[in-house]
């Protein structure tokens, strides 16, 4: 084990070209431990990029590398980046929001710009296409594998210089907590906010309270019921929603054995707004 | 190598949960080798996660760790297991039936309680929706890995009472073979049978012989046609069907350049029933 | 790290087929080192089996055994072979056009026979429709790891014997360009062609330069515009197409945010052309 190194992309996985990346890693360092993140981000969904690598990140050690390419501006003048986190992993991504999450909420101590005429995989100036293989992947293995430090890939950059998506902060009042809808838990349907634990501790709630939940679209009503809080899907019956706490110790909202975001048709990201309001008990 | 760690779930692969299972894994013992059966198995199907495990385990070296994932009932008072088959094989799992085809087929030598609460990753108590994460695989790492022993892993439990789902047996007859049709050969839409090459071995089947096939879903006729028995798909004409004996040893039914089950609309599981006619020369 | 193996298939990754060859293998040698390639050709296509295989394996180290197996004739008289290719890699697969490509643009240095009675998992006899587990992947870990040598898995054949599709090759005039359509770059539906770079180079072509495009199937019509040639996507405006280079140093054809396959209803294969014109300047 020479190092972790962790791929994402919008590429996805029916053709050959994480292949040709992993293939490049490897002649870096074939000791590399290589694995993926995912692959089936939406085409060009940096919000989605960034939301993926603030999940998983946390998870894996220092030192650890993750490769993200989303990039949509693939040969035009935007900059190739290496984030490090507080945690003492690092990122390799292009500089178009990716690191949106990550900078508000795990944490980013130092990023340097990449030099992608200078710093790429030899032979590949022609190609303008494939920064993924040849400059993101060809640099996470190069750090992964200790071949390069962080400071020898860049340039210093001002952190609060990176590129970033705008977040709608979460706000808790005495009777009422709003938040944003950020993603789903794609498999099985169920809503994500930003909305931190800590708010239903600051209000005492315990499983089995009650809330009167209201979903929001750019102001429009979407969605409108009383929701109990519970530990987890299952202790409520079959179909019936429930409030949770979900893996990133985030409030959730889910339906029992059913998907909430199929079944009331809600979205996510920032026109998404989500009001729970504590019920007077008559 | 320091041990080997598959995993299962029905989580998909487009977020971030499948990789911070991964990430948890390593922080325990950075040189083990993951890989993945599947996270592909539909939402909350038991069934399903049990064959593919049946499917799979055999092949790998005694001392594997396959962690399975298809969990319903994550946060309420089902168990959360370890079960030792009779290769040396390990499955940590929620027992909720998964481990149903391999006490079944493959042989369950004895079977383990994990107590949830204190064999898990440090700091997540408060996380009470991804056990795939905090136990299974955070206690899966530590067994592939030999930092934690089966017998310290939790309290003994019966093999018989374990939670099953049940499972037809195939019977036959002088000239008919009853059996059920367990699951799809999905890409290619064969149906795999639970009757075994024993069967046709004892009637002295030969590669060309002809039989009548009756498929009946709840009694009702679905499919009735004679179908030759060949080596392979290759050996009848395109998009004719051919009765075959696939990878687990098993009768299959399919179509040659075809799928069986989009043709003729037929399902999986108890209520699908296959008879096999051994035909009268006349 | 013991070895490099790479796998292909037509397979998909829902069920516990590519996990029991995996297990298969690493019970030939724990310490490999195994990933995909693509398990998610469409069933049967060997072409597409073909150009992935292009499109990866030259980025990978001399040694790197490719385990491809999209195989309609599973069970039939069609040879299983192991070819060795200019760059020191290997590939096993079923001889039936899967190594078309390899053989036209990468080079094959030499090709041998696998005898499937002998050279197999040990008591696999009995399956005969699994050779990816059996026959493909179990050779494939004994090459891979040295325990087995290229002379010793089989007799010699040569390559020119080998079965392949026909291939179009492109052709260049004064003002005129011909080539075909071999495969999109799926997830965002732009074409690859086989035009390689040399052809623009030898005309002298600029960025900005603007041609006459037209895309015929069988001799029709099916696209004619003027299009503009840039060094990615991103430089033409969203939704407009764009002339590039690919990955492979070959043109493409592409939509800045769009895909081109979907808007204009183009498919691949020898029975798609695309010529491209030099416009005069009246």
């Amino acid at each position: 084990m020479a190092g972790f190194l962790v791929v994402q992309t919008d590429f996805g996985l029916q053709d050959g070209a994480v292949n040709a990346m992993y293939g490049v890693a490897y002649q870096v360092e074939p000791d590399l431990t290589i694995t993926n993140l995912t692959h089936e981000i939406e085409p060009y969904n940096i919000h989605d990029a960034s939301y993926r690598l603030f999940q998983s990140t946390m998870y894996w050690p220092a030192g650890t590398v993750f490769v993200s390419v989303v990039d949509p501006g693939v040969g035009t003048e935007r900059r190739s980046v290496v984030a490090k986190l507080s945690g003492g992993q690092y990122i390799i991504t292009p500089d178009n929001g990716t690191l949106t999450y990550l900078a508000a909420y795990t944490g980013i101590e130092a990023v340097r710009q990449i030099d992608e005429t200078t710093q790429r995989l030899p032979g590949s100036s022609e190609s303008h296409t494939f920064h993924g293989r040849d400059v993101y992947m060809f640099n996470g293995a190069r750090l992964a594998s200790g071949k390069v430090s962080f400071e020898e890939l860049g340039s210093e950059l001002e952190v609060k210089d990176l590129v970033r998506f705008p977040l709608v902060p979460p706000k808790q009042a005495e009777d009422k907590i709003t938040g944003s809808i950020d993603i789903l838990d794609i498999r099985f349907g169920s809503l994500w906010t930003n909305i931190p634990l800590e708010f239903f501790k600051k209000w005492g709630v315990a499983y089995g309270d009650r809330f009167l939940v209201r979903i929001y679209e750019n102001e429009v009503l979407r969605y409108e019921d009383r929701v109990i809080f519970g530990r987890s899907f299952a202790q409520v019956g079959e179909k019936e929603s429930v409030l949770y706490i979900n893996s990133l110790l985030n409030v959730g909202l889910g339906i029992n054995l059913g998907s909430f975001a199929d079944t009331y048709k809600i979205g996510t990201g920032t026109s998404w707004k989500i009001i729970i309001k504590k019920e007077r008990v008559a």
